[in-house]
């Protein structure tokens, strides 16, 4: 599988991206990652493998202590690939503003007959 | 699956994003997708089921023609996640810096300390 797929895979999971969040403020041991998650411990190691050949984690090297941090590496190359669509989601907020900015102006020509009526009468 | 983990799954194929990059030049039909692909028609639909499902990309209605566009707003909730990890990769940058400065810093005094010996011979 190419980089990028892997780290695709990786991130498609609730549970593996929850962790990330987890290390977001900083550094911990398995057993602390572990504690929020009602999962068995070779569950959460799974996870974590997953992650680390994904190279979104990194494990300290001491044996018995072996804190997990963030490698943002792959994650700067998921950002890179998604910014190449950016005008796909601004233009679709653009159409949102384009239509929203119509039916303000609908509203307010109606507004405008209806007053117009209303002096008439 | 929740929407952020299939988006993250629809992903995470290389023909599945070389296609979003055939669309992100503009809409094309099933069989302009399928061309530069070696894949067999019912491979490729195969692909795009997946992508619409994560509502990557969105079809026509017309019965016969029906063309493929891309869809931007799952791509957003992916950039709106990854920059939660933004300082993760800057700060990986940062360090490089630091290092390559210290290298250099190094490299200097060490050209300096040359010098200086060599005017003493």
């Amino acid at each position: 599988m190419d980089h990028l797929s892997t780290t695709f895979a990786a991130l498609a999971d609730p549970t593996r991206r929850a962790i990330l969040a987890r290390l977001s403020s900083g550094e911990c041991t398995v057993t602390e990652l572990a504690e929020p998650f009602e999962m068995s411990m070779p569950a959460i190691s799974k996870h974590l493998k997953v992650l680390e050949r994904a190279g979104l984690i990194a494990r300290g090297r001491e044996a018995q202590w072996r804190p997990c941090r963030i490698d943002g590496a792959p994650l700067k190359e998921v950002a890179d690939w998604v910014s190449h669509y950016r005008r796909f989601w601004e233009e679709s907020f653009d159409r949102l503003d384009v239509y929203l900015r119509e039916l303000q102006k609908k509203k307010k020509s109606k507004e405008k007959t209806n007053a117009r009526n209303r002096n008439k009468r």
